[in-house]
């Protein structure tokens, strides 16, 4: 049962309310056993039954739930740096997507990779994240957008979830855009959708939600419905693309079908935080795709006063988010959503379980959680995303395993 | 005599002109004897002579001029994470400035600190910055504002360019705020600054220019001429803080005294970009600062179009810029300020040495040159910006010597 000891601050994250309490407890100390967090809380309350224990040592850091990327896309091949300077220099986006480029051209070179090659990078990425302190990863498929590729995608998340590392949480994103070859026939393809690819993710267990980006360039309100309907019967859980662009009515939407998140609402309406908060939607904002594509911030200031928990993931991506640096994420939550540290870490780690339903097994470090930590080189959350540095993560320990740093023995 | 193979990409900057020149060259090679670049160009071109020389290895990546950051606060005492969280509820700068913040409490605390421990604090930043890539560092005083303490701060720089590792090149700024015991004596402080500390900073040799914050919470125009006159008269040559929080007029009179650079311009005028074009004065922006204070970008394309040369630098201090990282600066010049890739590289190698005035020395990799370079784990400048990462920095390589990241023998 080993003791994590000398923690300046212990952000438990206890709480399900409260965007800005995050449990902090000064002098600190920890204890595990197995996978399970056992007890947690100020260091002169440690139970003497405890103290005999193995002991770690946290150097006087900050101590934080795991961290969780509740909104990635992490099996992709290919890059698309010439769109970042085109992008640039003026070029728009309909403009590269008339060329070829957009998520079309990754979707032709991640169906052009095997389920080795996309495994192989998709491992090096959620290596990198680990040892940035994140510990549960949302990955997305919607790369494939055909039967095999859609399943090979989520088969290498299948895969690398028995390997030691972050946890993975699926999503099937089939309806991530119409792909080119059927362009011609949206319908062919919603119904190939809703009628082989749902059913055979349903079928083998490849995933817990299916995720639908609701945008003019995308997929109807209309269309969405109806494809959370076929997944919903098939225990598919509604996730969104919601609002990123335009104020499409992706939020309303998400609180209508029960959605598990809303994702990216940069336009959302007053409307749409409405709906969220009264449905208990998640709402998850994507800072460093907001910052990429040149956008204003979200409105979460206005989220979080009408009660909704604001989520905050990095959309890692090709295109749009081309990094997996979660702490960036939420340093930008911070200057550019005017969020504070507390309000960020909650939404990194609690409030981002609960956008992947996992909220009663990660995301806090209360007796019974999964013993997933970061040891993060600050004496307090205020410190740490301000002081940003490239990776203030000096241990990252998931099912109470230490898998990336350096050893914390007393 | 070393040379180094199997480049992808050279970014020679050899080109004074054009901000997006930056002299790439595919499949390139590097040779170097001891401190100074003999030869840079097309592997197929490298004359026979160099081919048996001793062996380095770039893997098939980019190689950059070192990257300068030609602005910085390195010494300094405490932090101010309060402030950051502070700032974001709402909390403005006069109201934080008014309960003993902003900077006047940084100037306790480093006032507090003796050399060696202010020397300790600058030599971890200045070595987590050359992992990086960081081969040269502005490095200002103006946490002193006192002779003394003045003294201490750049005495801190000459000792730390003793050590391996970046380059120094030291700025005076006695004139960033009026210090707190002379705020009813202004006409004293900026008495002591031009015929106390100006003239033993010149005397001891200690910095190679005087810099003056011109903004209405710190010095007139009217001031900074006669610093600037009384600088110039001692060697020290002008840099100016400048049109940061309102257009004062910082950039016109950066013009007028024969700046070499004026830094910040978030609010500078047309009338002040086409004055410094027409002196030839750099634009040094610091996008670190601009997302901290939550600030509109400065206009960036507008002042290239204008012929200025404008460099991308840090701020790196404790208050509006608590971060080293120049790579993400260099990101953010990109997404925010709309520069591309290219063109925020030579504002980070050849223009930020021209903003230091070491231009003929460092910034580009040509024959003379000091062979200061930087091994980027990409395979070419948009890549390497697009694709952010915590530390895309595979060496790092000052005067001929790797002084930071893994070892390139072939």
């Amino acid at each position: 049962m080993p003791l994590l000891e000398n923690i300046s601050c212990l952000a438990t994250c206890a709480s399900p309310d409260g965007q800005d309490d995050i449990g902090a407890i000064h002098d600190a100390a920890l204890v595990w056993k197995d996978d399970r967090i056992m007890w947690a809380g100020p260091a002169e309350d440690l139970p003497g039954s405890y103290v005999g224990e193995e002991r770690w040592e946290a150097g006087g850091r900050l101590v934080i739930p795991g961290l969780i990327d509740c909104h990635t896309h992490l099996a992709f091949g290919g890059w698309r740096a010439g769109e970042f300077a085109d992008r640039i220099r003026g070029r728009s986006y309909l403009e590269l997507a008339a060329a070829g480029g957009g998520i079309a051209s990754t979707v032709r070179a991640t169906r052009a990779l095997d389920e080795e090659a996309l495994l192989a990078r998709a491992r090096e990425f959620r290596s990198e994240m680990l040892a940035l302190g994140v510990t549960t990863i949302e990955a997305k498929s919607g790369y494939g957008l055909d039967l095999e590729t859609e399943l090979r995608t989520l088969e290498v998340y299948r895969r690398l979830s028995s390997e030691p590392g972050p946890r993975l949480s699926a999503t099937c994103l089939a309806a991530h855009v119409v792909p080119p070859e059927a362009a011609h026939d949206r319908a062919g393809h919603i119904g190939r959708i809703i009628e082989q690819i749902l059913p055979a993710v349903a079928d083998k267990n490849l995933a817990a939600f299916a995720d639908v980006f609701v945008e003019e360039s995308a997929f109807s309100v209309r269309e969405a419905r109806r494809i959370f309907e076929a997944g919903s019967a098939l225990g598919l859980r509604p996730k969104l693309h919601a609002d990123q662009l335009t104020d499409g009515g992706g939020a309303v939407l998400a609180a209508e079908v029960g959605a598990v998140s809303a994702d990216h609402l940069e336009c959302i309406s007053p409307e749409g935080i409405a709906a969220l908060a009264q449905a208990g939607v998640v709402g998850v904002t994507l800072p460093i795709a907001t910052l990429y594509l040149n956008q204003d911030p979200p409105p979460a200031r206005a989220m979080i006063d009408a009660g909704v928990a604001v989520a905050v993931a990095t959309d890692f991506n090709p295109g749009t988010a081309p990094t997996y640096h979660l702490p960036l994420a939420m340093m930008l939550a911070c200057t550019r959503q005017r969020m504070t540290p507390a309000e960020v870490l909650k939404g990194a780690t609690r409030f981002a379980a609960r956008a992947i339903d996992r909220e009663t097994e990660i995301g806090s470090l209360v007796p019974g959680a999964l013993a997933d930590f970061a040891v993060i080189d600050a004496p307090d959350v205020d410190h740490w995303l301000y002081h940003y540095r490239p990776n203030a993560c000096r241990a990252a320990i998931v099912g109470g395993e230490l898998l990336a740093g350096r050893p914390l023995r007393a």
